[in-house]
């Protein structure tokens, strides 16, 4: 049976060593200070531990069921939902004026962190429902957000997001699903809508469903979407839940894994809906969300590697198997542990460096969009965007990437579903795909990111890593990190540079290395991190802290990623640079 | 629901036009010319096609149940399994003089290729099989030959290999499971076993599990390890079933795939055994079987990529979403197959390149196997020994990353089951692990093929793609070609040299680099294949070959593999050299 520990002492040290969220001139950060970090993720690590992630398992394993048009979730998951609403853990970065607690994104992003990685499924059911409080929030009237917020601050009502159907994901200008117009001002909504996460339940008294629809006679493809609210009971003038609306749930799906969640078909059949924002401006109202939710994908992604990694690490040093090669380690047993070989240390080695370093990246975004929202800073706000394609497609592959990693270090085991291995990987196998295929958010990247306001944001992250560079070229403790960053930095802009000059000839020159392309920034995302992050140990231990061997491990894991990580930025450009046409050689029907 | 379709024309390019086996000197080789490897495979592929692959998703959903202690397959899988027996198809390379055809290995292999992607935890069940028999074969007596083989050539009886304890796997020296001797010459065999494959089931008429157990006295660790036959039902002086032996199915694992395949926890109590080879050899009588179970995996792995690689192709061009950057390719129709998109193409591009470049590879190390067992050649016996290792870890790593890419292409429906990619991935899954995981295949390879006699096969190597690239240098439609695959084999050699002069210094600067080794050895291992399918392709294109497409494919293909897989030996070389230190820095405490 796999556990999970959060992390509280590398998330501090990322909150305060790192990012100085404590001295940050963001507004609301004012309280932030390390004792109240500690606090707070020390009540939430307890919810994580001892209420979430011992439900993991029974979620896989039960999965959601629909009796008579009912969806069940799994035995536990109700009694444990309702401890967290109670909590206020729903509501930690939620307005005041709805019942939230105010708290920075970069809170809730700590305490995400410890949820997604005890129980990704299980959190869903309260994800889903921030997405659409937030996009409520964005675009309601006062009305609406007096009727639905209070409510859904604390997932007395939970939500969804409506944007699939059979025939499209990505495009969603195919959308077929109407929303015709009433004369009381109300549309009724037809169509069918899959993969709807959180989709239906027994947790909560009512689902607030978002939902993407047409208006017939609007605009042509994607410029004729508009957003609706439908709930599934209607609410009435006085608050009070009145008539079940139009919308069924037609099956849940079977998956690979987040079993725990509900993926539901969802079946609306002239259900009551009531436009949400502008009319046919239903997807710019999505997108104002979208950098919150991509990051919070990102951020499920890595937490399953996370907390696989824990996992393995426990395995590697309890197991015993073969003798270190150098030497016996572990003379009183019949043979060394695990973690004595050489190999297995290259891969906790690949994952912690990778854990440590995403948390960093991922929390730094967080900080960022703070910034961004809270100080309404424009520039921050441009890096932020750039980057998110790239903490939700870097993360998640190598989130999954790194459970798979994990999931190895226990041989045979590692594929028995008791050991719990396999469902960490099945779970982050999802993080890839949703919320954008990370082939799209490549694409996103590549195709819209890079040039966005002339391209200055892009130039903006090159000159952080040039001035941090700069900064610590005099520092001889430094130079081991500096030296690497500087090099895939240089990789990285050699790359964008490849683009430009090869990418107004053929676009496909610069689309067929958009995958490389994402994978290297994050590499250089990470290499800052972990640069930044030996810069913040090493001052500590100038300044004798305590913990000696805490900070002396980061440098270690630093200088492991730089020397096995990083240096894949040199393959990447080899292949951006390779360009299109090997790529698209082929016809079709040579496939 | 997915589909196979068995590749015969691809197939049969690898085994005429690139490895001439028609013209090969190899016994046993003088009738495979075209026409007769056409006649196999296409019979063979009407059996994969039509009896295995419709029975994938229902081993997959159903799986195995074990009942009142008797284990049941899928709805199905008895038809099919007596349907092949009587096709003859379990008896292909076995020895005519126990009723199997004689044919080559190389045969086995290219339609072992149709059968594991059809459906791969089906052919488990004959596979094991053909292990158990290989080692009764190369070490029973007459009288066991003669008692066994004959039945399990059809697989009237089938087999199964018992090496893994609950504590041990790799390290097989901490064995418990006794073998006690009666004076009757039988053993009394007690223990238990995990993980056992096709451990029992409702298939065959009697199960004849071969046992690795200690006789008491015996040499401490793996060196007092002996082989059991014990058969599931005893088998009396003439040769019918007698009385229960004393084995039972403790339970049958919940696994993360394969699960039409029973993967038994098997009690041994004072069950009756016979000694199979010589007392305290066990693990050299396994070991004799190591190539052919460690190809057979790769061959495995490979497959997973490839059934699921012609499904995504499927998907890409039926999939209408978004529009060509280029200029629109589908005016008719509301959007453009996704495989119009440069990121699709660059996915299905690794996966295409990979799994024919992988093909090759493995035929290729069939082919080495025959000619070293039926020519004797024990050159050629050493280099398929040095790159056994490769074929297995390479192959099933990339053939479930693979797996995953094709997973990918379909978005949101590849996680759903019904769509059938997610088994594929889970099933690919198991091939990392079994019959060695990946990371003791790199050990292996490192730690000790590399430096066998004296590294004169790794030279050997070396040597073929020198040769290769000689050849060729004055030819200038291959300098696309040979140019990459000799940047790359430097980088590999470059490798082995830092091995040499650092592994002596501490072995870790050597096992750190292990699993790095193992891809880079792959990777210039498709190359070199890659260099050969494109000179054959030139060569019959010269000749003015009817279907000029397929070798233009080929080409095109190739020059892909050299412009985007093969850079990453660069990255491999640089993770390489980095050395030891920075994978041994921590103690384990610090993880």
């Amino acid at each position: 049976m796999p556990s999970y520990t959060a992390p509280t002492k590398d998330q501090q040290f990322v909150l305060h060593d790192l990012l100085n969220i404590h001295d940050a001139k963001i507004s609301g950060y004012e309280d932030l200070d390390r004792d109240t970090t500690a606090a707070i993720l020390e009540e939430s690590a307890k919810i994580a531990e001892n209420v979430m992630a011992p439900l993991n398992v029974v979620g896989d394993q039960q999965g959601c069921k629909l009796e008579n048009g009912i969806v069940r979730t799994p035995t536990g998951f109700k009694a444990a939902f309702d401890e967290v609403r109670a909590g206020g853990w729903t509501a930690l970065d939620c307005d005041p004026e709805y019942g939230g607690q105010g708290l920075p994104y970069i809170v809730a992003t700590a305490v995400g962190e410890q949820f997604s990685a005890a129980n990704i499924a299980f959190n869903m059911y309260a994800g889903l429902t921030h997405g659409a409080y937030s996009a409520i929030h964005a675009h309601g009237t006062d009305a609406q957000k007096a009727t639905y917020l209070p409510k859904m601050v604390n997932c007395d009502w939970t939500g969804t997001m409506n944007l699939t159907e059979p025939h499209c994901g990505t495009d969603l200008g195919l959308m077929r699903t109407k929303a015709v117009p009433q004369d009381d001002g109300t549309y009724q909504i037809s169509g069918q809508k899959i993969f709807i996460s959180a989709g239906d339940h027994d947790l909560s008294d009512n689902v607030i469903h978002l939902v993407l629809a047409k208006i017939p006679g609007g605009p042509e493809g994607i410029k004729g979407v508009s957003l609706f609210i439908v709930p599934k009971y209607i609410v009435n003038e006085d608050g009070s839940l009145g008539d079940r609306n139009g919308v069924s749930v037609g099956k849940i799906e079977k998956k690979m894994g987040i079993n725990g969640n509900a993926t539901c078909v969802l079946d609306y059949d002239e259900a009551t809906g009531y436009l949400l924002g502008d009319m046919h401006k239903g997807m710019r109202a999505m997108f104002t969300m979208m950098n919150e939710a991509r990051l919070g994908v990102g951020l499920q992604g890595f937490a399953q590697a996370e907390v696989a990694y824990q996992n393995a690490v426990d395995y590697a040093k309890d197991r015993l198997q073969g003798r270190d090669v150098t030497g016996v380690k572990n003379p009183e047993g019949p043979a060394d542990p695990l973690i004595v070989h050489p190999d297995i240390r290259r891969n906790l080695m690949d994952q912690k460096s990778f854990i440590e370093g995403g948390r960093a990246f991922i929390y730094w975004g967080a900080f960022m969009l703070d910034m961004a929202h809270r100080n309404d800073d424009k520039a921050t706000e441009g890096l932020v965007s750039l980057l998110t394609p790239v903490i939700k497609g870097y993360l998640t592959d190598k989130g999954f990437d790194y459970a798979i990693a994990a999931q190895q270090v226990y041989g045979g085991h590692g594929y028995i579903e008791e050991w719990g291995m396999s469902q960490y990987a099945r779970d982050a196998r999802i993080t890839m795909i949703y919320e954008g295929a990370n082939g799209v958010q490549a694409l996103d990247l590549v195709g819209r990111k890079l040039a966005t306001d002339g391209g200055k944001h892009v130039m903006a992250f090159f000159d952080l890593v040039k001035t941090f560079c700069k900064e610590n070229a005099d520092d001889d403790a430094m130079t081991d990190f500096t030296g690497p960053l500087k090099e895939a930095s240089k990789d990285l802009q050699a790359a964008g540079m490849y683009f430009m000059q090869n990418g107004m000839k053929n676009p496909n020159n610069a689309l067929s290395g958009s995958y490389d392309f994402m994978h290297m920034f994050g590499l250089v995302c990470l290499g800052l991190m972990w640069g930044r992050m030996a810069k913040a140990a090493t001052e500590k231990l100038a300044e004798g802290a305590e913990d000696a061997a805490f900070y002396e491990t980061k440098l270690a894991t630093a200088r492991y990623y730089m020397a096995r990580q990083l240096p894949m930025t040199v393959t990447h450009l080899r292949r951006i640079e390779s360009g299109g046409d090997t790529v698209m050689a082929l016809d079709a029907e040579q496939f």
